[in-house]
């Protein structure tokens, strides 16, 4: 009887070593073969999954954003909104390793864009993923009346998104003034700024 | 008569090469080889100038600090305290290709530490000279009793410093909504929120 693998799964295993070999040489140590030795399979097989080293990127990138929309969607609620949006804008700062691993991924391709402009236009797919997350945080407060006056959905959800990304290159660079309590902390004083009392 | 040069421009001048090396290659193209090459120096000419490939790259991060020190101090204030604070904040953030070229070379530094963790102390340095203006800015704002009530001079430098990294990254990978004016538009909303009319 064949061995059923399941692809999607195969693919995310990929993924994962192109994540490992990105966080320990840089993106200037990924290519197909180097991904494929790190998951313990010959080239051939990889191309089974990914044709191009292109698409593997992709892969590895995008991988990062559906992780966090995963952990957001079968996240618990508590209830009260204000514990809720605390912990949906935890799920995208590196937190614990699993959130670290994501990020250091994200900041790498990022930051290699200059040099790499075939990156740009992936990384903006994810921009506008990331932002869609902000923007529906913003919603849901306004939705349920708990923002104070004078306040501009599109901008507030903007300055919600460069600020979370800000909080995750600090997070990221392990400055020991941005532990992970120091993060949560500029959050919650931010959402104090913004919602009623 | 021998040709006097000076030590310090010259310095500059290759720091500003490995620049040109970051920007088009990523940290990945940067060596002593290459940045003496870009600068059409010998390696043996470089040597004199930078004993190690690590000092090269030091010079090269903190004189991205450095530009905008040097910016800040010579810049003319207005009067207006909501004006000056504006274009302050605008001298970090990639409004022109000169901040963008030393934007690019902040953020691949950062990107690249999870792969290079002997950057790491010196990334630390950097975020240790940013949060110092973010602190002057908002001490300044506090002292000219022009800020809501309510505002932490920590949180705050710590929440405006974060903000504008995020915009700065924004702006580096030039999403189409990451434009100069978008990214000003954000900053003065922020403005806004924190100070009083």
């Amino acid at each position: 009887m064949p061995k059923i693998v399941n692809r999607d799964h195969r693919r995310e295993q990929l993924a994962e070593a192109a994540w490992r070999v990105i966080r320990r040489e840089g993106m200037e140590g990924v290519s197909v073969r180097s991904v494929a030795e790190e998951a313990g399979m010959s080239l051939g097989s990889l191309r089974h999954y990914f044709a191009t080293q292109s698409e593997l990127l992709s892969f590895s990138m995008r991988l990062v954003t559906e992780r966090v929309r995963k952990r957001i969607v079968s996240s618990r609620r508590s209830g009260d909104p204000r514990v809720d949006i605390e912990s949906l804008i935890g799920e995208m700062i590196p937190l614990d390793p699993e959130r670290l691993a994501e990020c250091e991924v994200w900041l790498a391709f990022v930051g290699s864009t200059p040099a790499h402009p075939e990156l740009r236009s992936l990384c903006e797919e994810v921009h506008d993923a990331l932002y869609g997350f902000f923007r529906s945080i913003v919603d849901s407060l306004l939705a349920l009346k708990l923002v104070k006056s004078g306040v501009d959905a599109e901008l507030e959800a903007m300055r919600l998104h460069a600020l979370v990304d800000g909080l995750v290159v600090h997070g990221v660079s392990r400055s020991p003034k941005a532990t992970p309590a120091e993060i949560m902390r500029i959050v919650s004083y931010h959402l104090d700024s913004i919602m009623t009392q």
